[in-house]
């Protein structure tokens, strides 16, 4: 597949909230950029801005040599499909829509067997950040379909190719989320200890961006460790971060604030420290991860 | 109280692994730097750095007009404290050991009565940082006693005031604490799913930390969401959210991986749903946070 241009036309099928973005991404690095949505009228904005509208799935696929899903689930992608049966040959075909890893490898031999090329992606951002080199999409599947569009992905966002298994941009992205709930649920934790004391949210998130800095800067090393199966306790034990939860837990009660969240985070390290690891550092907890409870 | 320049003496009392790093960032600064440890053998690597060791407690304290006591916990700083009766007068002490917010203010009263202003700090980052603008202390207390050592206190990290009561830096410690260990468990929890299809943690690593900036970047938004008391859905309501949680699930028990983490973050969003926030946006749960659970 030869290496497509900057501005080589593109198709987006789907214009949600962030389907509207990926086109307006496109749009403004000067695509030839042709969309569809089963509601024309969301496509009004964009058509302002220079897009053309299709008047069907297949007049939209076939106007464009790579066609980019983003609508709400995998069925409706797989009916999208079906609508191309004999305009995919010699396309590639990107999903952003979310889906299961099984879901996206079902696409992908679904996609192949109209002579289509799938490459399965996952947007790790909201809607309002798309266009930026600050955030990620993930792909994974036909690595010679990524090659050859990757000058044009790289509009849409940082794009990271992740190996030939279409099932792993899903996987990355189930895998990325607990993170981002564990930073807006301990946010909120936080927020709420202190707003018992009249302390406003956006006192705290300064201070919370700063910590969610250092604790970044972690997982690097923690990550060998875990690859490594050592757990030296380079700066905090475990038995050390059992003692603070305790504190927090015993802050929040003080508080009056629900202590549901730190005890869950205790629990786990009581855990870890009955199985021996307390003088182990934090990722040694990977073991009861892995473990079904 | 007139502000002290970069490099005005200052003691270091207790050199565990993070009192170390704060005296030998104070030895960087050039700051003559008076340190004391109950075992003395610790101070071994900082003397040969130049730091003095001095035979005493009271020695220790009475060499500087600033006093830095790192120690295991608010007892520990107490027993010190009573050593130094007729030496606290007109001097700061900054107490950067863990303790409660009551336990901060009950410091600052005793150093009160022996004539001493205390500042109650909180190191948020590691031992390795300490020395860094990249990472923060914050302190409360005496005002003035911070606007005179400011510039002392940044040779040791990024420096934040955040008030007069004594207890609010050990209150924002554990505020940011469950962000960190939310952090912490999330990269272990998709660490182990991806491990469950043989991809390591170090591969993980850098989409990890993109998806931290991004959840990041979100923050002061809802913290100004929450300050305001009304959570429109801007990006993505909790409705969606829920849905991303459930397929989480999913997925964790496809993998065989422990599937508690995203059910207990799934548990939350159920009762913000049941409580009528499916369609607001994620910071509409600091409801449930507040509440005793």
């Amino acid at each position: 597949m030869a290496r497509k241009h900057d501005g080589s036309p593109v198709t987006v099928l789907g214009l949600g909230l962030m389907g509207q973005a990926l086109a307006g991404a496109f749009l403004r690095k000067g695509h030839a950029t042709t969309v569809w949505n089963r509601t024309a009228s969301k496509a009004e904005r964009l058509v302002a801005q220079g897009a053309k509208l299709a008047g069907s799935v297949r007049d939209a696929a076939a106007a464009s040599p790579l066609v980019v899903i983003c609508v709400s689930d995998h069925e409706v992608v797989g009916g999208l499909l079906e609508q191309l049966d004999d305009v995919l040959d010699g396309k590639v075909v990107v999903n952003l829509s979310s889906g299961t890893s099984a879901q996206a490898r079902d696409l992908a031999a679904r996609a192949a067997r109209r002579g289509g090329a799938l490459l399965d992606g996952a947007i790790m951002a909201v809607p309002d950040e798309v266009g930026s080199k600050d955030v990620a999409v993930v792909y994974s599947g036909s690595r010679a379909a990524f090659d050859a569009y990757e000058p044009v992905l790289r509009d849409l966002a940082e794009a990271t190719y992740l190996g030939e298994d279409h099932g792993l941009s899903s996987l990355y992205e189930v895998a990325v989320m607990p993170l981002m709930w564990g930073i807006l649920n301990g946010f909120l934790h936080g927020a709420a200890m202190l707003g018992a004391v009249n302390v406003n949210a956006s006192a705290f998130a300064p201070i919370a961006e700063q910590a969610i800095g250092s604790a970044t800067r972690w997982l690097a090393g923690y990550a060998r460790q875990i690859d490594e199966g050592v757990f030296p306790p380079v700066d905090v034990s475990i038995d050390l971060h059992r003692a603070e939860m305790q504190h927090v837990v015993a802050e929040s009660e003080a508080l009056g604030v629900n202590a549901e969240l730190p005890k869950f985070i205790r629990a786990m390290a009581d855990r870890a420290v009955a199985a021996g690891h307390g003088g182990e550092s934090y990722p040694a907890m990977i073991e009861l991860f892995r473990a079904p409870g």
